[in-house]
């Protein structure tokens, strides 16, 4: 509201009020969602044994590869599984087994604390999209993302209500040396926002960088008790785990900081081209990482991920928003709360090119989805353009006021105090109405979600002030909001130390861009 | 697909092509959904129970009025109602024992009996855009709706795949007089298509004119004994029944013709402002409108409406594809489901101006929504622009082509033949992919619901062919469509009747536009 709000004052309105009004700006951060909705259930309990039994015997008879790994290999010879050159086959009911110790929930620790969240049970919790290597904005098209997009990401975030969560990497700073973005990615989640975020995935070494890092943000003795980073670690379906990703597993897993161990999807590609047989493998898959998660330490945070689309058999695209899409999603979030872990899914997934219409149906079609497949960790949440290669500005804001939606539905139907509203309806009477009467004076400032972004207004307002779509709408909230941005207080003696950190470490190795 | 096919084969193509391919199109249509998912329920037994015996109390205590219409007031006398005046007040269980002689499922038959669509149960029919006055597309902006544009929506549902009907006023003709367009609709629905549709209810005569229309359609005997039409009766919510619905609807249960007998809610001026209250007031109003319906003809079908928004109380106006519509819904389907009624709610609702984002993500969260309540029957599943001011020509086809998800997410998860997909899963093993495996060559073509709309290019192939967006896609196919339109074959003796109908019924009475 807050934008909005100065946005109407400021038109026409000079410099001094504008600065009056941003000083008054608070950027509020709604809770993460607790649901009062039941989880949509699309397997019924044959279907569940059936696909359960099926990954037993997957990972038993086929077997999964640890790819250079021998420590891996390791672990999984000790805890009794069978191991032939990398592969590893898991008799029925160790994987299992392994995943009981995980917890079936987690608080990650925020450094601000009343923006940690709790992951698992009835609970979402929301965070940005990540991983995309250009972005695009209507001014200036589609480009390479750089460290300049990526902070005012951080900042987008941070200032938009329904984003619990910071995310990891937004966008690729392809500006930035490859073995050196993590640190600056790090740094700008630390300094310029106070929400939770991800560590890095993409060397052992960076994974530790992060856990450093965080010990400087949190205390070292903090970091050795809680979890203050939920990282990203995607398995190379079907069944593969390569080094780097398990490397990094390994250093978050020991210094018992939360992964998300998720398949990564595209049905027909890397998956069956069914249902049944896709959640299969998923399940068969998240148990393998999971277990061995909880191989390296038991008890440790780990979430089960699931990134699914399903390829267009004309043109060979990934596709979003798709129906099979949503039916595999609703059914691993069943395996995940049998399984008794976390669940991360869904997003603003879209294939189109363009903030427009095919980006709004394909990201509304999985933002509900996720919400009723009883998500707990929305990952790609708002921002997600292209089939994930764009990170868009004016989408970002878009989806994010969407999200709004989905707490609003969570809360679910009240009956409770005046919710029944009989006063009301005696009140009014037939042929009546009820904006005035007393119920309504007394509720209706919270009885509805209202978009802070969409247009509401008269069609003859409209048209007068230019016919503004929707994406021209979001711009112009875009630049308000950066506009508006305030760095949240630090300690200055650690943003000094994280300072300090990057410039040594960077300094330390020379440029790599491979 | 025989759009999408024939949109790349004729590029560069010459007329001859074209020709050839316009005459081997053929206008598929997917049967009606059954439900292979379940609701969504967002009511527990206590809220349940709380909210029917409040209806209960409130059909009691401060009754409904029925406006200018002493044979209603005698009906309900008779039955045991106690009336004031106007005022109908019903005693405890009455009005629930009235309804209970409702089908729970009825047939609508088109004159195409593969077309003939069963709503109730499990089963979701959709049907297109009802009431605006105006219309828009991308040619020609937005204008008052003429008989031209009424014809080609119906030309466009019928060849909508995933449109099961053909609806009613799809827009409103303004250039034909208001005492003779009905006539003009229902000739079009009857000629120009061959899928179900629904009569007229702005005056009982003119409802008169429905039946005696369909006599000529489907002959008269037919017409006795089975249901033709399903029309839509609006209650002047808050509880009031108006003549000219009420004279409609006794015309159409006299006929055993289906009436949707549908609260018209905008939350906060027609309802309160609280989900419990307002699904307490949307049913009293359903039971006191089926009750009367059953009164006039115990055993007509009689469909359990609900149309939901919710007001913005900064504007004033209606916003859609809301949280609160959206559990009002679901809770209105659970109502519907214990009352034993078939369900009519959703559709592409939206408040935005034009066909963009902001449409796309309203009219997603209420499609989905709606499969997801329960739905049995869905008007205004597609076309819907402007707060249901304006029938859009491109969103019409964006909306019809998301039907499909709808189809899609219904089937639920199969898990009998090859669909576990273990043989698939074996043969490609860790690191393998499946996009050539026996499996996938078996099943790829039905495997996933493809778009015969979005964009799934590569971005290459999408910028070099002008970097269109959804709504411009949109345009082109629906002009394809309407060149590529054929007219279902019909005997011409039928056609000659339903033509002198109209011609004399228009010749008898004056015009009126008003």
């Amino acid at each position: 509201m807050a934008e909005a709000g100065s946005r109407r004052r400021s038109r026409g309105g000079g410099g001094a009020a504008r600065r009056a009004e941003r000083s008054s700006i608070s950027f509020e951060t709604a809770k993460y969602i607790e649901r009062n909705i039941p989880n949509v259930e699309v397997l019924n309990e044959e279907a569940l044994e059936l696909i359960e039994t099926n990954a037993e015997i997957i990972l038993e008879e086929v077997g999964v590869n640890f790819v250079d790994n021998p420590a891996a290999l390791d672990r999984w010879r000790e805890a009794g599984a069978d191991i032939d050159g990398e592969r590893v086959r898991i008799p029925r009911g160790l994987a299992r087994k392994l995943c009981s110790t995980a917890p079936s929930e987690y608080i990650q620790h925020a450094r601000n604390p009343e923006k940690s969240v709790t992951v698992g049970g009835r609970n979402l919790v929301l965070a940005p999209v990540y991983g995309p290597p250009f972005v695009r904005d209507m001014d200036g098209g589609r480009r390479y993302a750089t460290m300049d997009d990526f902070e005012k990401f951080v900042k987008l975030a941070y200032m938009s209500k329904w984003l619990h969560h910071s995310g990891g990497t937004v966008c690729e700073p392809t500006d930035i040396p490859v073995n050196k973005r993590h640190l600056d990615m790090l740094k700008a989640h630390m300094l310029l926002s106070d929400k939770p975020f991800m560590g890095s995935v993409t060397e052992p070494s960076r994974a530790q960088d992060s856990v450093d890092m965080c010990g400087i943000l949190f205390g070292k003795d903090f970091v050795k008790d809680n979890t203050v980073m939920t990282s990203l670690t995607n398995i190379n379906s079907p069944m593969t785990f390569d080094d780097v990703m398990m490397g990094s597993l390994e250093v978050y897993a020991k210094n018992n900081q939360a992964c998300i161990i998720s398949p990564f999807i595209v049905g027909g590609a890397m998956a069956p081209v069914s249902v049944a047989g896709t959640l299969t493998q998923v399940l068969a898959e998240v148990m393998a990482g999971v277990a061995y998660h909880q191989l390296v330490r038991p008890g440790a945070p780990a979430i089960f991920g699931a990134f699914v689309s399903s390829i267009d058999m004309n043109s060979g695209a990934p596709t979003f928003g798709t129906p099979e899409a949503s039916l595999v999603t609703y059914g691993a979030g069943q395996l995940a709360r049998r399984l008794g872990l976390p669940f991360r899914s869904a997003g603003s997934f879209c294939g189109s090119k363009l903030p427009d219409a095919q980006a709004a149906y394909e990201t509304a079609n999985s933002l509900n989805m996720g919400l009723l497949a009883g998500v707990n960790f929305m990952l790609h949440s708002c921002g997600w353009l292209e089939g994930g290669l764009v990170a868009d500005f004016e989408k970002f804001v878009m989806d994010a006021d969407q999200l709004g939606v989905l707490h609003g539905l969570a809360k679910g139907v009240p009956i409770d105090g005046d919710a029944p509203a009989m006063d009301a309806i005696r009140e009014v009477g037939p042929g009546g109405h009820y904006l005035g009467c007393a119920h309504t004076q007394a509720n209706f400032k919270t009885a509805f979600w209202r978009s802070e972004l969409l247009d509401y207004k008269p069609f003859e307002t409209w048209y007068e002030e230019g016919e503004r779509d929707t994406r021209t709408l979001a711009n112009i909230k875009m630049k308000q909001m950066l506009a508006n941005y305030q760095k949240p207080a630090i300690d200055p003696a650690v943003e000094e130390a994280l300072e300090a950190y990057v410039a040594e470490k960077k300094a330390s190795m020379p440029d790599a861009f491979t």
